[in-house]
């Protein structure tokens, strides 16, 4: 472009090129326009473009890939001194550990992470804070944990680069694998957050605990979902589990067989835990017990399930202290992996256990209990159970873990619902404090 | 910006207001060239920003998501008229099928595609031609089934809104489910693929059958290698099967338990096929009959694998077309799912069938028809068989395939090879009129 200060001085000789000037300002002015014009069409296809990136699964309401994976901030030198301070052993025995809770903000996960902090273990907590059920719920357990020390890191287990710089600054001996898509009716809308979550997170995790080194023994939680329509009951962790009734148990059975895959090729320490139908103070807003007790106090009708034949549904509930007892039993006798360098050394332990209550209850007791202890009649409707991922019946045999790992179910219901009745009505009346005791 | 053309025209005036003019023109061209930087630097960022989409898995080399999900253009009433003439059913007999068959132009897709073209069926491929090997030689496999009218949609089985399109346009009758990241070795070096084509892939794949009216019969690729570690032979469908020794083995295992879930929430007719090391004409490239032929005529040493104690790996070999005549019968066997509008109205059919050749044949056996079919003496190396996810032995008990089938496997290892090694000798010769004979 000729350069604008060769315009000629002399007026005379200016008429002659008045126009050329006149041709050249309309040119630049147009030349202007055009640039900013394409300047500003630029920045709005781009602001489409990254408003929208391309999701494989348009039809869940949320890609869980975008809503749970968040761009987290973290690192810095503040950030990993919270994390060493948090990771660090306060225990004068030398048996403490380092545990990473993933699903630290989650119901098993936030009792877990304080009975390690109570023991002077060292706990790290990872929650991604999805909206499956309230975050502000995960955010009151955070705050809880965090008042006795415990660091959670905002962040999924799909982050490969967080959970590599996490394992870089601090060396775990276990990983507590509490992280999930949880919830067998939830699949019916959103399915592809349980394979974001249950197994690509858990590949991701077992391929990052895989290449460190020391590599740390992971205990993970497995479901009683895996026993399915079986029939067999006590459920025993020998019987064929190859009928799930549920996408959220057909990812936790997967999961089992990932498990083997990498305790067999890499010599990762492995443990499953089979939970049944675990709660109690602080749990899971999408669990019957609990929407119940909401619904109940609020005067709504509640559905009660029948199975076939107005066949009675029942639980083998478990309270969530007996359950915490097992996790850390199942940490302590967890063997070390025997890999180093993504190449096993040797065969490595694998293990899976039921943690129930062996008592299986009827769902209709249970309305039973919380109206004694609420103080208000139930509105109840019988209702045939939906063919949505739910089964009829689950029932544990734990002879396998009373054996090896000294689990002993103490909480009856009736006792355990009285601890979450009075958790519930001092939450949601919003004595944090009385919640928190 | 005000106007050009209100430049004075008498020039005496406009000695006085030149520098004014001057000043504009300097203005202007510095805006201007401001408009272009800005508009080029912009451009460099969308550009930079487009090549490198945020991966939540960076560690794999190649992020499945981004190198089989290319953005493929489809759609447009061209298109539409190419599915429409590939799936219409041209048989005077009125069992015909419509059926799309995914991962085409692979192995086993493309030998189903052809012989159901080749009976009058409609069929419709679909693949994402990904690079897990040579993608030319899954492009000779199209151009074949091309010239026999069948149109293979470029696409991915994650990709909701192109296979809505296609059921949208086409009412399939069966669903023939082949499209997987195969391979053992492979998931050592990108785990994530497997998760994203065999669980993410087959999830969306069933949301999307499950939605449709009228619900196709699937029939789909489980594998042999879930058998995994079992040691008790001939390996049965009734077996439990609960050690993978890969994850590929782990996510075909996922995948039965899946299907379980779809047959018993949604009443998809679902039945799996447990192929057992499929080899022949157009084979994959991956599989060790495969490279060792290449490796010997190039005079390269081959790895023989021999089990734990020098033990021998031997291997169920099955010849393709004795695979293809059990998926046609599978195919012809199934029954309709039951449910509709997502909703299922009555029990659906689920089966397993192991479709193998009953007859393991050493790997040194395999090695030995090759030297002889090839004429070269191979540079044989005995290695111990790699914890890599392989598995010493393989052994197909086909009973339940041919009572419910009409399964009969008739071609032995020896007759297979050779119709291979003349297939390879002429398609690596250049010859492809002869390959495709």
């Amino acid at each position: 472009m000729s350069r604008l200060d060769d315009i000629p001085s002399s007026p005379g000789k200016f008429k002659m090129e008045k126009s050329s000037y006149l041709h050249r300002l309309r040119f630049q002015s147009s030349l202007t326009k055009f640039a900013f014009f394409s300047f500003f069409l630029l920045c709005l296809i781009s602001l489409l473009f990254l408003r929208s990136p391309p999701s494989i699964n348009p039809s869940s309401p949320s890609d869980p890939s975008r809503r749970s994976l968040r761009t987290n901030t973290y690192g810095g030198p503040a950030w990993e001194k919270r994390l060493r301070s948090s990771a660090r052993i306060r225990t004068s025995t030398n048996n403490g550990i380092t545990v990473l809770v993933t699903g630290a903000a989650g119901f098993v996960g936030t009792h877990v992470s304080a009975a390690l902090k109570r023991r002077g273990d060292g706990v790290i907590g990872l929650d991604n804070f999805n909206d499956y059920y309230d975050p502000s719920l995960k955010r009151a357990r955070r705050a809880l944990l965090e008042r006795s020390g415990i660091f959670i890191v905002e962040g999924d287990i799909n982050d490969v680069e967080l959970l590599r710089k996490l394992f870089k600054i601090v060396s775990f001996t276990h990983v507590m694998h509490l992280a999930a898509q949880a919830g067998v009716r939830y699949a019916m809308e959103n399915p592809s957050s349980y394979v974001h979550s249950n197994i690509a997170g858990f590949v991701n995790l077992l391929e990052i605990c895989k290449s460190v080194n020391p590599q740390p023994a992971i205990v993970w939680a497995s479901s009683s979902s895996v026993y399915g329509l079986n029939t067999k009951v006590p459920f025993s962790e020998k019987d064929k589990t190859d009928q799930p009734a549920s996408l959220y148990a057909a990812t936790k059975k997967a999961g089992e067989e990932i498990a083997h895959t990498y305790n067999h090729i890499y010599g990762l320490s492995l443990t499953g835990l089979r939970f049944f139908t675990v709660y109690g103070p602080w749990g899971r807003p999408d669990m019957a017990y609990f929407f119940f007790t909401k619904d109940i106090l609020k005067g709504k009708s509640i559905s009660i399930f029948e199975s076939a034949n107005h066949g009675t549904v029942a639980r083998d509930f478990t309270y969530i202290d007996d359950i915490v007892k097992g996790c850390l039993a199942a940490l302590d006798t967890a063997e070390k992996s025997t890999g180093s360098g993504g190449k096993k050394r040797g065969p490595a332990q694998l293990r899976v256990f039921n943690l129930g209550n062996t008592s299986p209850v009827p769902v209709s007791d249970l309305v039973r209990i919380l109206e004694r202890q609420l103080k208000v009649k139930a509105k109840k409707n019988l209702i045939k159970m939906p063919r949505n991922g739910d089964v009829p019946f689950t029932h544990a045999n734990i002879s396998l873990a009373q054996r090896e790992l000294g689990y002993k179910p103490t909480t009856d219901l009736q006792t355990g619902l009285k601890k979450f009745v009075r958790w519930y009505l001092s939450y949601y009346s919003g004595d944090k404090k009385a919640a928190a005791r």
